[in-house]
């Protein structure tokens, strides 16, 4: 027995900026034969996520580069519609990494099963998922902010920074968000409580951080790089700390230059650390509890901007170097 | 009672390239009266560290710029002339903060007494003081190397970078040093034990490294920052340190841009800290004491190159931005 299943390929490595005809979406068969252990998943949302963009691009990554003529690689959740594991039944859902693809076969200990506590499911792929969980460990085990601190956070009504932001905010932090555009600066003081928004499109990034972050910045969590960067990099107290979670300002860009103010690295004695969620796989399970609760409780608030149908998937990562989500990315399918 | 003092006072912010011209040589009268705990120090050797140069520059430094009229800040080393402190009698050795002048008067407490272990005196301005210090702290508190991986260290044949090396090598590692001139290669493998030398002036850094460290690295002690810096980054390991220690060639120029290969500092998950060895006072006494110990003992091989006379100071400090001292550089007065 087999069905049809459709598959978005990743066909052509972007040069410079990533468009969709890197894609290309087929019909494909898929075997429903599995091996013991293993589980057929009807995938319902497709994650969409800054570092894909790396992996498509095939430069230095911190992982293999996706391959060509393959599905694209990533989060999804979806339903277990057949299982030869004992510890997964039909209609459980799951989070798995199989990618961008309508169903797919992968080994019951390589899916999460979610959903218990009643989010739903497209949460597992942000809030309660890996930029989730990025969000709590890139805060609370990398830029280690006290009470009463200042942390600065960019891509601030992204997945991972409005995260960060509230996590920092709970703590006790001052925080104040980075993002692009009167709406979104507006979203994460109102709806996400941080204590202040600069606005980078505005003009003045510099300037308007000064006044944001008045008694300096004490933990910058980077999802961006680029001018962003520059603009933190004077701003930081001595004994700051860098997140490096990403530089999403360069995705599109591999030769851009380093923004300038290394000199503040030293004389701040800033400690800086790149950091790569993957690494730390004993820590999820404390974070995905503690992010699941708090979700559920109404602690954390977590937004979503939902593309419909596999077909507009390789419309939607672009979008996440548009600035033009809020939130969580994912395509329904 | 007062006698004749000598001073180099810094008069002028160097903008751009450092000149002596910063500098002059002035004589004055110093009040040989000592309040209670007080002594006078008649310095014999003068300090010439690069992070004088920040000091003089007066722009983001992790101190207060140097006065401009007052007489350069620096590490002296001298002996007690008088004293009003019970600890320290005339004729004992002193390593103070006393800066570029013949004559000082300081505390007792702001003076160490050092020489009891037979070291010459300017070794207590270099292996076994404040570069010694840092080179230690640098490599064993940031750095944190383990035995059998692979050490890098720019400036390698000076200060601070030839005790870093030998420490690494000591520890178990792998050094491989980044030093300017066949000589100073030579020296950094024959003399100081490193397995391989990289020469900047060669032409091709990125190549030269990548064959004296076909492993990659694991951990670079940067005081150089710029163009080396960027040959170092693509070879680095994932979750190698980089320990920031100074940026000596740009402080001439401090709109240089920053090196390419950002990108490295997340995809190898680079942890990169900036260090100051100043803010770490209660590690220096294990410090010194070690590094004085393997000096005398022969474990630590240390080189100076010496100046003669104070009114030569204010030529000294521009050579080590222009390569020309081997080891640890010192005026004599």
């Amino acid at each position: 027995m087999s069905l049809q299943n459709r598959q978005v390929l990743l066909v052509r490595r972007p040069e410079g900026t990533l468009r969709k005809d890197s894609f290309t979406v087929v019909t494909t068969e898929l075997s429903e034969e599995l091996a013991p252990g293993e589980i057929l998943v009807r995938n319902r949302f497709l994650s969409v996520d800054p570092y894909q963009r790396l992996l498509a691009g095939g430069g230095d990554t911190f992982t293999q580069p996706a391959p060509l003529g393959a599905p694209m690689p990533g989060w999804a959740a979806g339903e277990v519609m057949a299982s030869r594991d004992p510890k997964l039944s039909v209609g459980d859902k799951v989070v798995s990494y199989l990618g961008w693809q309508l169903f797919g076969i992968c080994r019951g200990e390589q899916a999460r099963k979610v959903g218990l506590r009643g989010l739903p499911l497209p949460a597992y792929l942000g809030v309660a998922g890996m930029p989730g969980v990025t969000a709590y460990l890139g805060t609370f085990d990398i830029g280690r902010p006290k009470a009463g601190e200042t942390v600065v956070v960019s891509a601030a009504a992204g997945a991972v920074g409005g995260i960060v932001g509230q996590l920092a905010r709970m703590h006790g932090c001052r925080v104040v968000g980075i993002a692009g555009g009167p709406a979104k600066c507006r979203h994460v003081v109102e709806d996400l409580g941080f204590a202040a928004a600069a606005d980078y499109k505005a003009g003045d990034l510099p300037g308007d951080l000064r006044k944001s972050a008045p008694e300096g910045i004490d933990v910058y969590f980077d999802s961006v790089g680029g001018a962003v960067l520059e603009a933190v990099l004077p701003l930081l107290n001595p004994f700051a700390r860098i997140v490096l979670c990403g530089h999403i300002s360069t995705y599109d860009r591999p030769e851009s230059p380093i923004p300038s103010g290394w000199e503040f690295l030293l004389s701040r004695r800033v400690r800086l650390e790149g950091f790569i969620v993957g690494d730390r796989l004993d820590r999820w399970p404390e974070a995905l509890g503690r992010l699941e609760r708090w979700a559920v409780e109404g602690k954390l608030r977590y937004e979503e901007t939902i593309v419909e149908g596999l077909e507009n998937a390789p419309g939607a990562l672009p979008q996440l170097f548009q600035g033009k989500s809020l939130g969580k990315l994912v395509v329904a399918i």
